[in-house]
């Protein structure tokens, strides 16, 4: 039998507030970052991750049972928003919930990718005369895209295979589209899945790296994409998927619990959730 | 900072079931009772505490978001069953669910506290032919006189002030209603909150006690009543409210994991259920 003081760690009690994800496909790296966080700043809430085939319901129960915050994933991120009370201009920008915050059974839908997007163009200091070619037409691309808009930046390009989501992306936020492209841009950014494990690839010619000043990958796993790497040894700024992807997370966790986590905390939250147990 | 495997133990994953209780104003020992055995079992289950003002969408979001497995207090016993696919026998007996599990989408309403009365009616060998006197009106005094019923006990007098409940209660299962009584049964059944902390008293008269063989008090904590002390002191066999707790919490657990837990076990539970941190 274990030790009760070993049961009593991190026990929940009547007071612990939850907070969920809602996925298609539930992963480990919010539940992990989250209460990783939670632990190591003895906040009493807990995080865990869930699916549901009926959203509307699954989003009534988080109202009804004062779930405090709800991550939301695909597909279920334009789903959620007639079942909300007011919308963020972060998720209105682009018009994808993230996010949900509960705040007495008011919920209020946020997109913590734009926001992480718009944090990052703004701390790595990107001047907003910068021209910019972002490959991808998904859903990231729509936060990329939102967030270079609304960040002042005016010489856009939008390139992907797809024309009619392409070209509806770009339109949408005042920008071209084109199918391939040699421009040779101050920043690129990578909004598609090449360069995962499972896509390798370069989503940009090496000349096009070379000649970058800045390199934003999407992608957080692996870590290093061979973009990042090659725009690395080019002496570009890099930032990666995985500072993205924190950057979120933190913006998530704030609007949870009201608590600003410094830097290191969100950094070393990062890491473990990208760990697997056992590994 | 902690160390990482101090926030790895006891972590969620995205396969972590969870089982909630919904009740007025939630209390820990549900929640202290069920992870106690998760973690001695090493189960991937979370048991977390809610209220609501909405138990219908409270519901929707058990059945939406596949939450295992949902405890009912008061005042929601009775107004989850048109909520529920299905009612056990248990339930049915009582009009009145404490228990809900969740079955990949269909739910089943159960009541563990008319399941661990008769559990102990059994357990302790009382025959059916012993004469019972039962003081209460209220839920838990309908488990109880259902549970009699239901067992073979005919010679039971339901002894309630309110003769509006105690009539109607008596009635239902087809037993006698007195206002008060000096008769001397076999089994005496406490099912008022008479002799918790704040309600001192004795239920029954001396004499009762000192006549009765059994005699069941249903209040918990204290976990020995002036009730269950007189009659200890009287040689009766005494069935302790902490008895009925932990056997319809015990019986919960069974339903949400399908693990049966060692006797021991359930009693460690229980005391650890009943302790509160820093005391």
């Amino acid at each position: 039998m274990h030790d009760t003081s070993t049961v009593e760690a991190f026990l929940p009690t009547r007071d612990t507030m939850l907070c969920i994800s809602l996925a298609a496909r539930p992963r480990n790296i919010g539940t992990r970052f989250h209460n990783f966080l939670y632990r190591q700043l003895d906040l009493d809430y807990l995080y865990t991750a869930f699916t549901t085939d009926d959203v509307t319901a699954a989003i009534a129960g988080v109202r009804a049972l004062g779930i405090r915050g709800c991550s939301v994933s695909m597909p279920f991120k334009e789903a959620v928003i007639p079942l909300l009370d007011a919308i963020d201009d972060s998720a209105a920008a682009i018009e994808s919930v993230n996010t949900i915050v509960n705040d007495h059974g008011t919920l209020i839908g946020y997109n913590t990718d734009y926001l992480a997007i718009r944090a990052l163009l703004a701390s790595n200091q990107i001047p907003a005369s910068t021209s910019v070619v972002v490959r991808g037409s998904g859903g990231m691309a729509k936060a990329v895209t939102a967030a270079l808009r609304d960040s002042g930046f005016s010489d856009v390009t939008i390139v992907a295979r797809n024309e009619t989501t392409g070209a509806a992306l770009a339109r949408s936020y005042g920008y071209h589209w084109a199918g391939t492209s040699d421009q040779q841009p101050g920043l690129l950014i990578n909004a598609t899945p090449l360069g995962m494990e499972h896509q390798p690839g370069l989503p940009f010619t090496s000349e096009q790296v070379a000649a970058a000043r800045w390199v934003l990958d999407v992608i957080a796993m692996p870590a290093k994409t061979a973009l990042l790497d090659l725009a690395d040894r080019h002496g570009a700024t890099t930032i990666p998927g995985t500072e993205v992807i924190a950057l979120q997370a933190a913006e998530q966790f704030i609007r949870y619990t009201g608590i600003e986590p410094p830097a290191e905390l969100i950094a070393a939250a990062s890491r473990f959730s990208r760990e697997e147990p056992g590994q």
